[in-house]
């Protein structure tokens, strides 16, 4: 970390900048000319906030020169992180992971039904809500235990792991021992306690992208699980809330080749819940493929104008077998396969 | 609701929709005239999501005649809500109340000195954070039950009522034996879990507006709190993210006549967080009062540059001292007090 | 377009609205039922604007069932727009069109280099900005008609059309001599008098979405060329602010699908100035063709250390070559070429 | 400026880049401690860019220690600058100035009936525009010449300096002829040439903030006027671009003391467009005073309803007369007066 004083900064200020730096154990290198003062900060200054230096006047700017995340950077694990669910691996050159299924488990007819075509349509694993996170009180809140039971049902009949998504850190027991990778959802992104919870479990778990969460925050939210023992996470991309209204949310597809660039950690993307409209979801799917995503969790229904939720942003199970065929060879042209 | 179809929607597919809301027990008004389908929709909409309905491709549009959100809105309840906290009143034409203290509570010592300021300064209650959310696991997490216990000493000794934030459920017991008013912060609005739990308590609670949430789901998570029978809820607008770097957020004040129009509870505004410049909170806080805000929650230490967290936001005592008086004076001009 | 009163709106207010639209000559339906009046307004209303509407405080909702643009509407022209560049077609099923060059022409020595290998790599088109749209007036500013010259020369020798962006009316007539496509920049995208002098000539107009503009302000900034007679209109997305700092800009790839669903128009990308760094261009260039892109307009330099614009985003010569490749493998899969 | 380099950068390529700097005509200071270099960059660093600079994959940072704009910053012209309009004074500790008026001049009539009641209400400028820029093509787009002759006539009768928005460049004569202030709307903030044109003119400047322009660049844009000679420029904040849909835009009224920290120029506020709704407009009016606004651009009509433009937006006459009554209570609180 750097440390650049202005330039009238008087030397009894930095004194005692430096005294308060090396009190708190750090070593601090005072590099002078024509009168720049900067303090480059030695030691494991994730442990620093810049917030906090800043809070002098006589700091000018703070730069940190290491990412403030240690386990999920690249830097730090040069090799690509690759999670194994069931024999099914997501990361490094692997097969692009398809997840599909409805975004709510509504009764286990539904969840069978659309089971049985995603297995068929080539999907590795089964996606399904019991427990919802919705903004209304008045919204259909998930099947909860029911739900998860149906999913098992699902999953021993097809095949098929299965990923639903958690809530609150009271369910990790009941995840843990029904669930084969659990999700936190964007709004529970750097809902700290749940991290820590998942991140002393052995189980795979999907990180969403908070809403308006930038690239840093997100692996900070990964550097939680990771921190605590749990190296299984795989991040997932669902669109940045942006002043457009024709979609949903933005799909920020670059952040693809930026997270392998940063961390070794697979990604994977959501573009239902990107866009919001079933008409753009295998467009977007194609893309993230071609941009190197590692896998795709896509909502389909059987009957989307009745679901119980997101209806709009659900594939009818015909477009989604077609999605995965002609993603396939996209995955091809660029070395890997679906 | 209002469901508006496309100009050449099929009559077929007119009576499907129709049937289907009127078996889920809505009465609906087909309006048509020169080609034009009107569906008005009466019954408990907000039970009905946009997206699902939106997903039959025959509808152009659906629109809400009335807010989704019952409780919290004006129309269901047009008088203000007077929260009381140990017999200081928030809202209507109360006076602004000022909330000041520390982002994190240290140690007794730290707590005491700032208490006592804050009390000097004619501020009506304590903040402090115990357990804090940090976007880095290497972070300082807070004191937790130890901060809780310095802030109950401070309270006995300076008679302040105390405000904290809460990040999970099973702190509630702890918290509703111990706290005033029970902060839920920015990254956990849409903690339904917490925000229902929070419900069925008789305390208080601020409400801080998310990050990237809009005004109306906003309303839809104090909706949660109120639909469990808890009515003590008051906002707290802290700043949203935008493009802008030059402060930490972008605080919204046009929320606080909005809030008024909308909705009958009580709006305070939190400057610190919004800005996170010291520099700018006077300015901001006497904004907030000539807007019409109900209360300040302010960041203030005694020595802001050895602060754990926050440092650069906080304002020194005497700073918060000349705010208040700065303050009072605005208030008085629209016909209210500090 | 359909107006919807509030409930409690007195028949004499209704009365008045109605009457003020058709004094202006519109033909006004009121559909009324259980005290819900929807007015449903026929005629031209994308002469109408909702924002006047509804300062009518019994006014509780406008919304438009046809979309403000009309030239520009897939719906109005179902066939796809294809614009022809010197016989290179861009638009529809035809071969995906990439474009390359220098941010800013520097010498003639440069252009000459940087478009011989652009050739040889398999790009259609040279771009090259002679004026420059800077931030700063103190940054480099364009060698404007001494680098229009040079972009000429280059042409001649190398058979490729070239692109070059505009920056003010009063050199329309410097542009429609020399170059083949003109270029309309972000922060110009809403310079109303250029696009209707654009409007005017007969060239191939490239307009690039503004930084913070939704799809349908863009559509409409194309209606303004559209509507004074030129339709050979490209659009270009080319990022968006967010409050993301890893990247210069979001690349919103959504709105390729969104707008063929939308519009005629061919729409292409330019992932250099979206992504702001070179190690990003690559991947985003093949999302772009798998998302359905009509083209890409890409940075290119031959020393981008040295280069006075924008070095931080511009692939090397090599990698151009290679991105083409790879993209040309993409594009076959899905049913084109490059 | 300074420079920091990766940990493990080769000494060639350092040497490369202080050579390549150097040749630039800077000054280069290695320093260098425990494997960290940092090169100290002494000179006008207001030519360099950040981008071109992290180009080189060497370079960690790149971090300004002084500001890009010069003659906007306050460090450069540490007193107030003062605008001065027919006597009437915007800035500093002077009384702060209310502009009243319509969004557009609609007819003669119009324009002198609100300009009498602006007057009479304590206005101390006429706004109204002549050249519209709307989005549409088929809105209302001002009655252009007619409208400013109408807006002297207006000037004339009733002592009211006037302002109007200039779109074009070649209406500069037209403008410096007729009008007092020139307005740059938001769309044009970064119209170079414009700004360049208005330079080179002595008539007083307001220029808006840029839908999505950060702080940063606002000072750029209003440096581009400075650096032409032209010192009377009035920056005027009137919301930016965010996900929030209840209103128009998001009024950021922070930057009222940053930019009085950061420059020396006039900032006032036009709350009518940002927020978009009358019923928003006296709050944020004094909220902006409170906050140390110099002055307020506000859309007034006598007839909202029957306004070509924006007439949502717009105070009738006996509410534009109570905001001022109201404001004037609150500019004396602060010291100052209306």
């Amino acid at each position: 970390m750097i440390i650049t004083l202005k330039k009238e900064t008087p030397q009894q200020e930095i004194d005692n900048i430096i005294a308060q730096l090396e009190a708190n154990g750090f070593k601090v290198v005072d590099m002078v000319k024509d009168d720049i003062h900067l303090l480059g900060i030695l030691g494991e200054t994730s442990f620093l906030e810049e917030q906090n230096i800043g809070a002098n006047n006589w700091v000018a700017a703070v730069t940190r020169i290491t990412a403030p995340y240690k386990k999920a950077s690249r830097e730090f694990h040069p090799q690509d992180t690759i999670v194994s669910v069931d024999g099914i691996k997501i990361g490094g050159k692997e097969k692009i992971v398809i997840i599909g299924g409805p975004c709510s488990v509504e009764n286990k007819e539904q969840i069978m039904t659309i089971a049985e075509a995603v297995a068929l349509a080539g999907a590795k694993m089964l996606r399904g809500g019991a427990y919802k996170y919705r903004t209304s009180p008045y919204a259909f809140q998930g099947l909860e235990s029911e739900g998860i039971t149906y999913l098992v049902e699902a999953k021993k009949k097809y095949k098929l792991p299965i990923v639903s998504e958690i809530t609150t850190v009271d369910k990790i027991e009941e995840f843990v021992a029904n669930v084969d990778v659990i999700q936190v959802g964007a709004r529970n992104m750097q809902n700290i306690e749940l991290l820590k919870a998942l991140g002393k479990t052995n189980k795979p778990i999907i990180l969403k992208r908070g809403l308006s969460s930038t690239v840093e925050e997100w692996l900070m939210s990964a550097e939680y699980i990771l921190a605590e023992g749990n190296s299984q996470v795989i991040l997932c991309e669902r669109g940045i809330r942006t002043f457009e209204k024709a979609t949903r949310n933005t799909l920020d597809l670059s952040v693809i080749p930026l997270i392998k660039k940063l961390s070794h950690l697979p990604i994977i993307v959501d573009p239902s819940h990107a866009t919001g409209h079933w008409e753009l979801v295998e467009s977007m799917s194609l893309a993230a493929i071609a941009a190197g995503a590692d896998g795709l969790l896509i909502e389909v229904h059987h009957n989307p104008l009745n679901a119980l939720s997101d209806g709009q942003q659900s594939l009818k199970l015909k477009n989604f077998a077609t999605l995965i065929e002609n993603g396939r060879k996209i995955a091809r042209v660029i070395g890997r396969d679906i």
